[in-house]
């Protein structure tokens, strides 16, 4: 905790030094997916940004408790003409369970982010687990005056709330002008004014997931879920509320407003938002048909895809963008990251190998003040991975004879290597097929029958080697001092 | 399902012709685990035990709707001194979260689960998730007349449900002998006699999980939340109920009682329960210290343990006793699975590579009969594999020249192995280290290449290969036509 850490607060528009409410511990909240359908590349970006953020936390000593939770109380409605009669009478069994489907695109989201590389948050809520609580703070918002109730559900009354605090203040948005923008609907709402919004629904016969409550048997707001159970498991005062940009508006905004009209006080003090992915320069959305799914990545498995793609080189591909800035997808950019990625792992598998010299011709003296720099400004991965890539040019330089690395300086070289690619932006070597030492071990030894068959100038054999191992995507490169060899 | 099923119902205390409430979909419940600890020996055999279920159910044609719950609404307190203040006034950043350690033993519960093949259940719901479910039913009994509060606690009344129903029609357990047995504890409690047991506690100060509901701020009893979960999910009739011996009693009478209080019926048609597991023939327990965790068996990491155990041994070990056969764990003993393991999943590999013959010798017509007979007599696994081990030792026969097999009687051979061995039993071939496609080629590419050495008498060469091969844990068998050989 001896470095400054400097995060952009959406808050203030600002970048900000770091100074957690209640040091060394760390109070972090993510917006988790919504769990109807399977994680797709939008999903990819908050998870690993969040992860770099988790991780960086962790490595600067903090004591993080990271919380991102699963949105599973959604909208799925039963056949109306089904009726109420069906569901008392028989057995659930042939009915459609919203949390069976939970459940399937939980398991699937999990297994998304295992391949991701993504460390588990410490604590993963589902909102439909937390009913009561979000209840309790419905409750308090109506005491201090901000909502009220129709028809058995229960609306935030924003007005009132922007009379004595500020809605708007996290997106800048302007209540008259929302107003103008939805003025078509009014009347014949519920709410007094279109942007109120709902804290409690009274559901319809159809609806599968509802509570009884004090005002109605109904569902809570999705907007809720977050207030609730950030403070549920952080408290009412935090450190960091992430989410994409995507949530800013109206999410965030009324998550403030809830958490304020309850307590009288925001919860947030550090709010984080990474930038959207477009496909080809185009927003991702179902309806425009460029969705992408993380499964379909991993498989190649999509109209708009050229190829499969590691998991690994999808977090490259996002760690190259600083979590800001807009990021657009194509088949070139994945490429692109792709051979970057290996480039990186390459070098650093080989500084196991390197040639340790007497005598040094290197300069390291920068590469671990600039990494950390680079990271502690707002999470810059772009430019921690470019200064990366000045070592990745010694390590090659060392390699080729070129340069020459003292023993010091290629253990400190190791060092950086390992926590900055693989503790702090979580790259691994992996393949799609095999990657562990009995296959290293196998290819090392058919590598030097080869050696041993070219100095018995049986060329039949080293030549069938060769092209055996280029067969099954070993690719050989002969080196001065041997061979060298990837799995491609 | 034109297969009759016989299961066994500790009801009835018969095996019994399995017929679905409301065919084709079937309901299963099982208790799971209480995450407050790491998953030992115990854990898994209930997991293997409904897991063999679940597919077996499946398989014969079932839509299977298999809910396992997760214990969470433990007895985790504060530490006393602290205090209310502390939890008001402070971040709760620096209090010990229940959750979190919930979060933690579930992922590490999962990985477990994978890693012996377990198939994920539809349903995994949390009891802290069903709190306004288990309040309900709470206040279903007590209109009925069959629990009572004391001091913001409440208490079924089994004396008074017994004088209707029958408490201990599951376990054979008789009142009055229970009386006596816990007489001494009269007087202290709150209860009005011993065995009543708790719907309802209020919280003490220092306990950390707790709810408001119309009686106190307090939590749900532990009988409570699979009588409510499974009613929640699988509707108030269902087929099911599964766990282990020891949950017999008190566990599901009390959950049988609550269920008749509430509803007036039983909800269960088939209750399941697994047989213990024993170490050395002592009972297995943390007190004992002979408690031997999942991830202890896998890393061979116990003083009880004389090497580690890959999972599927693990599970093979499970599946050689019927799940209501109490099961001695010991070294010998799973040494002796994991031999038995290795000897069924060679013999199912070597069929892709058996020599077709015009003729054929071999016997197969009663072996998938048999294997479907021991299977739907109340998941016998044990007699089928006894029964797959005839397979065994047939194509071990024509592997050695010594029987002839067609092609029609070898499809119908793999399809059987196929079906029981990866799709029921759960088997599959696995090494600690490398077993993937990339790896099999080039060991098959070294073997060739040694065959190759022989022929032009490099004997060097070959005995090399030979020798590295085993060094790297690879054994090489020759055989007539060729060579055999396996990761050991």
């Amino acid at each position: 905790m001896q470095r400054s850490l400097f995060v952009y607060n959406t808050l203030s528009k600002k970048k900000e030094l770091f100074v957690p409410v209640n040091a060394p511990h760390v109070g972090m909240y993510v917006c988790g997916p919504t769990v109807y359908g399977d994680a797709h590349l939008g999903h990819a970006r908050p998870a690993i940004t969040f992860d770099l953020v988790f991780r960086t936390l962790k490595h600067l000593g903090y004591k993080v408790r990271y919380v991102r939770n699963i949105t599973d109380v959604g909208h799925l409605e039963n056949d109306a003409d089904a009726g109420e009669d069906k569901v008392e009478k028989k057995a659930r069994l042939d009915e459609l369970e919203p949390m069976e489907v939970v459940q399937y695109y939980i398991n699937r989201y999990h297994k998304s982010m295992d391949l991701l590389n993504v460390l588990p948050p410490s604590i993963e809520p589902l909102a439909s687990g937390h009913i009561i609580e979000q209840q309790l703070m419905i409750k308090k918002i109506i005491e201090n005056g901000f909502a009220y109730e129709k028809n058995g559900s229960v609306y935030f009354d924003v007005e009132k709330y922007n009379n004595q605090y500020h809605y708007g203040k996290l997106s800048g948005r302007v209540l008259d002008d929302l107003l103008s923008y939805t003025r078509e609907l009014e009347g014949q709402s519920e709410k007094r004014k279109s942007y109120d919004f709902a804290l409690w629904k009274k559901a319809s016969p159809e609806h599968i997931m509802k509570w009884p409550s004090d005002w109605s048997v109904g569902f809570p707001g999705w907007h809720l879920e977050c207030s609730v159970m950030s403070a549920r498991y952080l408290g009412d005062r935090f450190d960091i509320h992430g989410g994409g940009m995507d949530l800013l508006f109206p999410h965030h905004e009324c998550e403030i407003a809830q958490t304020v009209a309850a307590t009288g006080h925001d919860a947030v003090k550090y709010w984080i938002h990474n930038n959207m992915i477009t496909i080809n320069g185009q927003k991702m959305g179902k309806s425009l048909g460029n969705f992408i799914t993380l499964e379909e990545f991993f498989t190649g498995n999509h109209i708009h895809l050229e190829q499969a793609y590691r998991p690994m080189t999808i977090r490259f591909f996002i760690l190259l963008a600083h979590y800001r800035s807009t990021l657009d997808f194509s088949n070139e950019a994945l490429k692109a990251a792709d051979k970057g990625l290996e480039k990186l792992l390459n070098a650093s598998k080989k500084i196991q190998s390197l040639k340790v010299s007497s005598k040094n011709t290197v300069d390291l003296s920068s590469l671990e003040k600039n990494c950390y720099e680079a990271l502690c400004d707002d999470f810059n991965s772009p430019v921690l991975i470019s200064h990366l890539f000045e070592g990745v040019r010694i390590i090659n330089s060392v390699n080729d004879g070129n340069e020459f690395i003292n023993q010091e300086n290629l253990d400190y070289l190791k060092k950086i290597f390992e926590l900055f690619i693989e503790n702090i932006l979580g790259l691994k070597a992996e393949t799609s097929s095999g990657n562990n030492q009995l296959t290293d071990s196998l290819i090392d030894f058919l590598l030097q029958l080869r050696i041993k068959a070219k100095a018995n100038k049986d060329f039949q054999t080293s030549d069938a080697i060769r092209n055996e191992l280029n067969k099954l995507g070993v690719e050989v490169k002969d080196t001065k001092i041997g061979f060298e060899w990837k799995i491609i």
